[in-house]
């Protein structure tokens, strides 16, 4: 059977290797695996969101709310902005969906940083569009400049993951608003922040504000998550903010029920439930911390990170890859950067215990 | 700010209006709404459904199994196909987008029913392709395959809805597997089958296995959900069943993660409840005679239905708007077909006493 050629480019998303599966391929029992691989948040569930999922799981035979007011109604409230400027997405990778969908094609393509956000790469080619990437693997904004000059009719969306993952860096906000000074409002510039509540706790300078966004640049379209701080990994939810014009467009491209009734119900209680969500961002920098000076101890460069992870650059002597699949036998899952063509690893900052764990195991490899 | 030419051609879906919305709207409690507008299980979620969400609210900061393994093991075994066979998505029509991204384009077209869900529509204009319908709202293969033979190299995608939503109706499998025969193997047949057990036990004739379907047919796609008889439609979980070449097609267009790690573990029990499912079709039919009946005396047609619904057609006397809306100021919710050009409504079979008080509020209208 004949598919569309767009499919030839496209090469499935591989996500950090779930505990299931290390149980099975491994033999390790499920209560010794450390699971550093996908920044989720290493203190579980918050309390008040297994009450929340438990009070409403009889209910679960009926669609969805699909106007999503509550949480539309939270969403607005804590950044100050309209629920006409908020759309909810099954994770925030399914907003990056829509706006794809919206806004590439053959003609206009993605411009994005060299090593980022794989999902940007996937959904543009499943739209039948190409990414452009930057030379440098972090985000250089005179490199994006320079491309977005010299191709500006070629190129219809613009990607800044701020902080980057899976590198970790975070560009300035003075920084991205004279950027988004330069670029026509005819091109969307997407700002990812699935881990700006990071960024925010570590340096102000790196905060960017939904509302002060899209207030100032209509062609601003800013993204959040709640599987990060919000430790809703498993619910899928995530959200877009976006002045009208944006905003009408993503509508078209979401299908009706995107979300599940619990994962609304969930978001809306992690929401409430910010003394959670600020105890696993203190914990993340004072961890960070201990990262940072076992990689300077054992002479491991290391990428200066906004985010629930930290990159670990290896020289020439070692092999990313194979650190990996050695801390894999021993229960310890992190994410190999080999694909992205980086010799490193990126390590999601865990509790206290499971960083233990992993700097024990690491070193006996060093 | 421009974007893709096919956005202008894109209605959204209207689900059926949610209780939450009649609340709010018409200001009457929750518990004396009758919603009778999504086909959802009038049963509400079984007990092990209940226990099992329960049993895993406390794990949903982790991102879900990706592989699936568990549900598509379960669905394996039901179906007696390998997992292989099996894609897994955020209800059915996920796995619809699936394929009609992967096939559907500007040359290549969709071929439904004049009636039939909504959802083949719009995905497929957001693929920036078209849909081409047949004359009559009920599936005649007749006009399929004469529509097929005329622009056989425009069309990409055929669905037929067995049985039909939103009006009820459903093939012999019989007729669908000579119509099979006639269809060229680059052509995809989508086999949308939401509401398959509800017809395989009202008439076994109507039956289609998926096992036997995708051995005989390597272009045929079996769609089947959890949100009907298995009573999960806040859950969004549903499969598609091909050969190993569609499949591997679906797979490139899937969004990692796509299922909540809830809906995944809620689908498992739901499947192994095999109770409540025959308690709630048994029902079904029970109730369903009273509809016919309901409709024999007051001299209301009505189209012989194969699924939870019932589908009432009026006479030029009565507008379904009008009654629709009046219906819901009682706090009734039906779903109004004047959006599909036919006067009339669609009722989804409830419980017992929800049925005797539609009867009573409609019979008031009459």
């Amino acid at each position: 059977m004949l598919f569309n050629k767009q499919l030839k480019n496209i090469k499935s998303y591989e996500g950090g290797k779930p505990i299931e599966l290390v149980v099975r391929e491994y033999g390790i029992a499920e209560k010794d695996i450390v699971k550093l691989a996908s920044n989720e948040n290493p203190f579980g569930t918050s309390q008040k969101v297994i009450e929340t999922i438990k009070l409403n799981a009889q209910n679960v035979q009926m669609y969805p709310d699909d106007s999503m007011s509550e949480l539309k109604e939270a969403l607005a409230k804590k950044f100050d902005v309209t629920r006409k400027n908020i759309i909810i997405g099954a994770g925030s990778d399914q907003v990056i969906s829509f706006a794809v969908n919206a806004k590439a094609n053959r003609y206009k393509k993605v411009l994005t940083a060299k090593t980022t956000f794989a999902m940007y790469d996937i959904y543009t080619k499943q739209a039948g569009s190409n990414v452009i990437k930057t030379p440098s693997h972090q985000h250089k904004l005179d490199e994006f400049i320079r491309i977005y000059r010299k191709e500006k009719d070629k190129i219809g969306i613009i990607f800044l993951c701020l902080p980057n993952n899976p590198l970790g860096e975070c560009l300035d906000k003075d920084d991205v608003f004279s950027f988004l000074q330069e670029i026509d409002p005819n091109t969307m510039v997407v700002i990812d922040g699935a881990y700006q509540d990071f960024a925010q706790a570590k340096d102000p300078k790196k905060g960017i504000d939904p509302k002060e966004l899209i207030e100032n640049f209509s062609n601003a379209l800013y993204l959040g998550t709640f599987s990060k701080s919000y430790a809703l990994g498993g619910m899928r939810v995530g959200y877009g903010i976006s002045g009208e014009e944006i905003m009408s467009a993503l509508y078209k491209m979401r299908p009706p029920f995107n979300v599940t009734s619990l994962s609304l119900k969930a978001a809306v209680t992690a929401l409430e439930d910010e003394e959670f969500v600020k105890m696993g961002i203190k914990n993340n920098f004072e961890q960070m911390e201990k990262f940072e000076n076992f990689a300077k101890e054992n002479k491991i460069d290391f990428i200066d990170s906004y985010t629930n992870f930290i990159t670990f650059i290896f020289d020439g002597k070692k092999n990313s890859s194979e650190i990996a699949q050695l801390l894999l036998k021993k229960g310890i899952i992190i994410r190999d950067l080999k694909s992205y063509g980086i010799n490193g690893i990126r390590i999601t900052i865990g509790t206290p215990e499971q960083n233990r764990l992993f700097f024990k195991e690491f070193r006996s490899l060093l």
